[in-house]
């Protein structure tokens, strides 16, 4: 089987997530018959919404040097758990014959499969929103989509910033959430994409409730079929 | 801060949740303000306890192969989360200047601080029991322990293997799990040590009752210390 690099820290408690769903969503029944892994949680690399919009550090040097690590390893494949780190991909990819599997087309091929005919509301930091990111993959697969409002952008920045990132206590930030998601419902979305690799944790630890899409185990379910491996059926 | 190395794969999910337990136990409010970790999981190590028992293939070269990887990518110290690994861990240690951080001395340490005085029942593999690893660390800081009866090691052998390495539910191991703990009570043990990494997620699966003292995160704890971060308070 081939193997997988994680490129992370993107959040770090993200890259945590990407890798145990690889392990759970493999069908394997013993330590051997899992896929090998490696990955570089990279805690220095700046932060992607800052350098998208505000012209914060630009967060590619310290990605290529993960990258860098995740080569001289071996790896057949490089993952990237953060939504908003896809807007430099091209970058990357160029620095690397390793190919990137993309987490957003991944997504959208998911949306487009499972979902048919539905609208998505896509959910994510302002970074990965305002590039036009998702929206551009989904259109590509077909799928009709549409972004929260300005204070629902503001609930998912705090949620995803002083929420998960910080290690805090979500509870006082769910009310707002939750009016996002039925503001967005009452505009036609039938679903969600969790377009931030912080918000599958938030949408675990607030039971949140609805039809998602989970960009996180779809990338694991991408890179388990690159490598050969077998999708374990729930 | 310096960094971690974690030699993993033994099995993945318990690698998974090493590195969960590291994130979620720094005190961090944002993704730089965490420890950069490298990890090589390497499923391709062969099973150790079957290395120590019944003569199988010798563990240490696949090792060996994933501390080099950690060793290129400029690890300060290295984690291996699999408590019968340590087994190896004096050959391993005689190839590299990194230091090992020991799960078993982590581990002897937090029974001496929070449960001195009781005796400490040992939890763990037969390659574990046997070779006296967890016996002799607790011994050199002063803890009493007791080891489970052959009928308490075979239920061991079996949620360990057949359960979480397997992938399976565990719900009909747990009967014989939760007779073992009760005749290992009833021999005098005061509370639990999960000395086999894929106890910890069994005692959350099945949500053992009991004290209990969790190997993975006192190893996750060290690590922090080591690398100069903060652990967090509950």
């Amino acid at each position: 089987m081939k193997t997988i690099g994680i490129l992370g820290g993107m959040g770090p408690l993200a890259t945590a997530d990407l890798f145990r769903k690889i392990v759970l969503l493999t069908d394997a029944h013993s330590d051997n018959e899992h896929i090998r892994v490696y990955i570089d949680s990279n805690s220095a690399i700046p932060d992607r919404t800052a350098a998208i919009l505000h012209g914060g550090p630009d967060p590619v040097p310290e990605m290529a040097d993960a990258l860098r690590h995740l080569e001289t390893c071996g790896a057949d494949c490089i993952l990237m758990p953060c939504n908003t780190a896809h807007h430099f991909l091209p970058r990357l990819q160029a620095m690397t014959d390793i190919p990137f599997l993309s987490m957003l087309e991944a997504t959208a091929k998911a949306c487009a499969e499972r979902f048919l005919g539905r609208t998505a509301g896509i959910l994510a930091t302002r970074g990965t929103l305002e590039t036009g990111l998702y929206t551009q993959a989904l259109e590509r697969a077909g799928v009709v989509s549409l972004m929260p409002d300005e204070t629902g952008k503001d609930a998912l920045m705090k949620v995803i910033y002083d929420g998960v990132k910080a290690g805090r206590d979500l509870s006082p930030m769910a009310p707002a959430l939750l009016d996002t998601l039925d503001r967005m419902r009452q505009q036609g979305a039938g679903y969600f994409i969790l377009g931030c690799t912080e918000l599958p944790l938030v949408r675990q630890m607030l039971n949140l409730p609805g039809d998602f899409i989970d960009p996180t185990a779809e990338l694991a379910k991408a890179a388990i079929r690159f490598c050969g491996g077998t999708i374990k059926e729930d």
